[in-house]
């Protein structure tokens, strides 16, 4: 070949953090019936929200503003914070590849929970960094575990998703506070808090942009159901926000998507009514799962990870069968959690077919 | 400071490509009459990539199809191409900066003209490269320095867009063909493509994705009239691209721009409308320049550069005049470039507004 990749890359194995349902959909030759695998929120954003993309389409010839204005604004005020402590990102996935760019070059020592986030191991393999993936204890991180193994490999790095994808549990506020307390010198805490509308109360470190080492993710594609608008942020310490902006993409943001994050922020009664419908499809995850015989693991998601009760091939053949059957959902890849299936909340109609296919799913696989 | 950046990110400096138009408008408090200045296309999107993207906005709680599958077999038919010889990526921006990545780390060197796209200056120095930057002769690249140059410093990747930003110029097929089959071993170029629906007939490089050392850009950004919607596309040879999808964000893309772009691409009596419009739009920008003693210097994209006959201090001056009746225009900031002002084709009364504005700025400075 004549072109003269870094060495990295040139060693860097192809492979994506994980396949998608219109993938899927493709191979399968038709569409799935419920779509409740990438915990999107099927309640979508707030009519607000709606109404001022499609009046921004317009001007959808204009470029986004750099600088993300409005939306850092926004987002500052809603958090009494100053804008120079948030950065917008595409997605929290665009803003994880920044973050671990900042701090990772060949060598240096990533520590994250065995099964978490592929996208940001992703990241860290195609920085050349050295991950480190620590099991799970009783379906969540064990912080001491993690510390440890920041210290010993002298991570420059330690991520932890709260509340947890894929388990769906989370760790209290005064936890989070050891584990940011106790970092070793020169790590970081990424901390992505993708779900953290869906959290109880007290469970949330409460922010604190005076602390350069706590650097959070947060995201309008769960519950402000935007996902398909790839609008993510970041929020830390004035200069460590200030590194992400001497390399982000500028550019990077759709118009549509600033325009819509802002009025979606702004509707606040629509997020609060998300969150309620979403806590009462948790419920009737949790009944579906016991009428099933499955053990549904407590969520503080707008997903339920239900545990097959067996070994991890034949949580597999369950989540063949349901997605044979035109149920798209996922499972957890790494044990412990891939003795679970991981269902998302849907609609009504989503999870009336999640109830009336799994137990038949469950008889032909031999439960 | 408690956190500890890789040296480079440490080292480098806090920096921008360049400033949006709404920074300015904030500083000055209002709107600008005219938004002329960020070679956008008032003309818009054709009407049935706006209708598919309202018609999208209910499915906006869906993320975007990672694979950005349907996009790509679309821009794939439209070359006569495999889908595996294109990747979309955040805009032309997005791609450079991953394109970047691919051959650029401590030390790499990369040729590119001076006074060319900022961004992707940026980005190189982002990955730690170093720049070497060529002086434009006669308005536009030397070939034959570009080579020189690329041979002397051992560069990995030549930078070159046709038609040129921020000239206006361009090359025929037959230069381009010269300075791709003498590059050196190892080097590729990076041909940034955004102004090519504007092209005459046979500037343009024909598509050949068996050569890997040719690497393209593309966007609708600029003829398709969506720079808000943040698509671009690059070109070329399936393991090259196979490198771009080892470390892209894949969730970077919106769903609203995926789908609009398709609707975009499918309408090419638009396109072909809209560079027919933007053409009668160049006239008058020449007929505006020659009614003020402008030398406009004939262009092949959606803009027109106009030497204004003096020096860049000169030159600002006018810019500065113009931009403070709230005519947002922009200038090349590196000579020979600087003696000029660079002003976009606009609707009808973008352009009224400037010949009006045009002769009493220059009656100030001092012309």
């Amino acid at each position: 070949m004549p072109v003269r990749f870094t060495d990295h890359i040139a060693s860097l194995p192809a492979t994506i953090p994980f396949v998608g349902p219109e993938t899927a959909e493709r191979q399968r030759g038709k569409q799935f019936l419920a779509r409740i695998g990438a915990n999107e929120s099927v309640f979508g954003p707030s009519p607000r929200a709606i109404a001022a993309m499609a009046a921004s389409l317009g001007e959808i010839w204009k470029y986004c503003d750099p600088e993300n204005h409005d939306l850092r604004a926004g987002i500052a005020k809603h958090y009494g914070i100053s804008p120079d402590n948030v950065v917008i990102g595409e997605g929290i996935d665009g803003l994880l590849g920044l973050g671990v760019r900042l701090f990772v070059e060949q060598g240096v020592s990533v520590v994250m929970p065995d099964g978490a986030y592929p996208t940001f191991a992703f990241h860290v393999n195609g920085f050349a960094g050295n991950l480190v993936k620590v099991p799970l204890v009783d379906d969540r991180e064990s912080i001491d575990d993690m510390l440890e193994a920041a210290r010993r490999y002298k991570a420059r790095i330690l991520y932890l998703s709260n509340p947890n994808n894929p388990m769906g549990t989370f760790w209290e506020a005064g936890d989070l506070r050891r584990l940011a307390d106790n970092l070793p010198d020169g790590c970081v805490l990424f901390l992505d808090e993708a779900y953290c509308e869906f959290a109880p109360e007290g469970s949330l470190l409460p922010v604190d942009v005076s602390e350069a080492k706590v650097i959070r993710f947060r995201t309008f594609s769960k519950a402000y159901g935007m996902a398909g608008a790839r609008i993510g942020y970041t929020i830390g310490q004035a200069d460590v926000i200030a590194a992400f902006n001497k390399i982000r993409n500028q550019y990077g943001i759709s118009r549509v998507g600033q325009i819509g994050a802002l009025a979606a922020l702004g509707d606040q009664d629509w997020l609060k009514d998300v969150c309620s419908r979403t806590a009462q499809g948790r419920e009737r995850l949790y009944q579906i799962a016991a009428d099933n015989g499955l053990k549904a693991i407590p969520s503080n998601t707008n997903f339920v990870t239900m545990d097959c009760g067996r070994d991890p091939v034949f949580a597999k053949s369950v989540l063949d069968g349901l997605v044979g059957q035109g149920i798209f959902v996922r499972m957890p890849f790494a044990a412990p959690g891939n003795r679970c299936i991981r269902v998302g909340v849907g609609t009504e109609a989503d999870l009336d077919l999640f109830a009336q296919v799994l137990p038949r799913v469950l008889r032909t696989v031999g439960k």
